[in-house]
């Protein structure tokens, strides 16, 4: 059964019996059709599983309003409603430092269309910032294949354009002169970490 | 409605319409019958609020199985289970470093059960310490208000002790001994992170 978003988004359950497993698999570099989210979860648990980074996505926000408690068998909630996240969906530890970003992709092409991200979670990346996190957002153009860290700096300078009324997007090529490009690679699959070791410097 | 958990505790849902606003509320130093999520809670407000550190709860883990999506409404949860979380509940940014900590009650007097905690949350403690984030937990005695900050390294081997066969809690002498009393302030109720400016070497 597929499961969605109000937004229409497909919604992907996290896999407790993947974490932590060795995988078997052997990826090809070809277009699996595997979304933005199950190669940055894969991402995770390569680096979790080589000690390189302890990064998690949080789990869905749910308003919880009602519980059946069967007898002799687990509580099962009847009804609930998907809530907006008040931060961004992934955060974790890298060499001491704190590590925040969102995910987000688009069909487009020669732009990124900002209401990607809301309010509340531009609000939580500046919070980050002034914490002295670091702190970004990982752009997946799907139809051409292209994914681009972009730090939370520049997405706010992009995010107070529009505020102050200019395009609702970000061009692709504001992207590739402030962002940095991702090669999609096998183990791990998007290697942001090793973007992130060139860009801050560390002990 | 009070709702439970499959192990009894009360759940308790994170108020979107509070975090951000002022509160008006006078709060005495009476016992208000709070639960330590919520002082938790109203403390990463507080921190929030005054930049002192961005440090949210994450949401209770929730496996959905079966979801309605009426005409002009929003999706509706019908089916879900509560799903054992793989990571401490709380975690964000200090002046640039990750914290990490979990927070337990107990009714006890004398001694802190390591029931409270699970296996998982025990193994992402470790591999929060192997990143050299900054782990600990907050263990609340309930019934005499004493809260004490243990860092996971502590906690670490007194669950080491367990494994091999001893004791299957921590004694409060034990805890006194190698944790930190946090008093219970008004503004904020749990001031966890002047007790991590103490512990930690800060720029």
């Amino acid at each position: 059964m597929e499961l969605h978003y109000p937004n229409g988004k497909k919604y992907v359950p996290a896999n407790k019996e993947t974490i932590g497993k060795k995988r078997e698999k052997k990826w090809s570099y070809s277009n699996r059709g595997m979304t933005l989210e199950e190669d940055i979860n894969e991402t995770n648990v390569y680096y979790l599983e080589h000690g390189i980074a302890c990064i998690h996505k949080k789990p869905t926000p749910v308003q919880i309003v009602g519980v059946d408690y069967p007898k002799r068998s687990a509580a099962v909630i009847k009804e609930a409603y998907f809530k907006q996240a008040s931060t961004t969906d992934y955060n974790g530890v890298y060499k001491g430092k704190y590590i925040d970003f969102e995910a987000k992709e688009t069909q487009n092409i020669s732009s990124f269309p900002l209401k990607n991200f809301h309010e509340h979670q531009v609000k939580h990346m500046e919070m980050v910032l002034q914490q002295k996190g670091i702190c970004f957002v990982l752009l997946r153009f799907s139809s051409i294949e292209e994914i681009y860290l972009l730090e939370a700096k520049h997405l706010l300078i992009f995010w107070n354009r529009m505020k102050e009324g200019g395009r609702k997007s970000i061009t692709r090529d504001e992207i590739i002169k402030n962002g940095h490009y991702i090669p999609l690679g096998l183990h791990p699959r998007i290697d942001y970490i090793n973007m992130i070791e060139k860009l801050y410097p560390f002990d």
